[in-house]
């Protein structure tokens, strides 16, 4: 359960600003469509998921 | 029609040795499942694409 989940992460050294945050997959797959969902690691996973979503929710659902 | 596409491209400045060839997408999409598509280019314009495709072809596809 990662409801709980989010805050700022990151390296200060780095330069990074990681902001988490918990979201419905849909909503996160609205914002590839419409480009708010912009680095590649992001776009990668989200696109990953979305054409193996049927798979996983098969192998891995609810029991 | 890129039948005759091909060939290494990119800036010698940059270290840029880019080999460009024409696959089939059923056989570039089997590369992502299998690790052999690595780059993150690649990935999110393959993904992008196999999400879409069906779309693309009832658009675009032959008159």
């Amino acid at each position: 359960d990662l409801e709980a989940a989010g805050g700022v992460h990151g390296l200060d050294e780095e330069h990074e600003d990681i902001r988490g945050f918990v979201t419905p997959l849909d909503a996160a797959l609205a914002a590839v469509a419409s480009g708010e969902a912009n680095n590649a690691p992001l776009l990668v996973s989200l696109l990953w998921l979305a054409l193996n979503r049927d798979r996983l929710a098969a192998e891995w659902g609810p029991a």
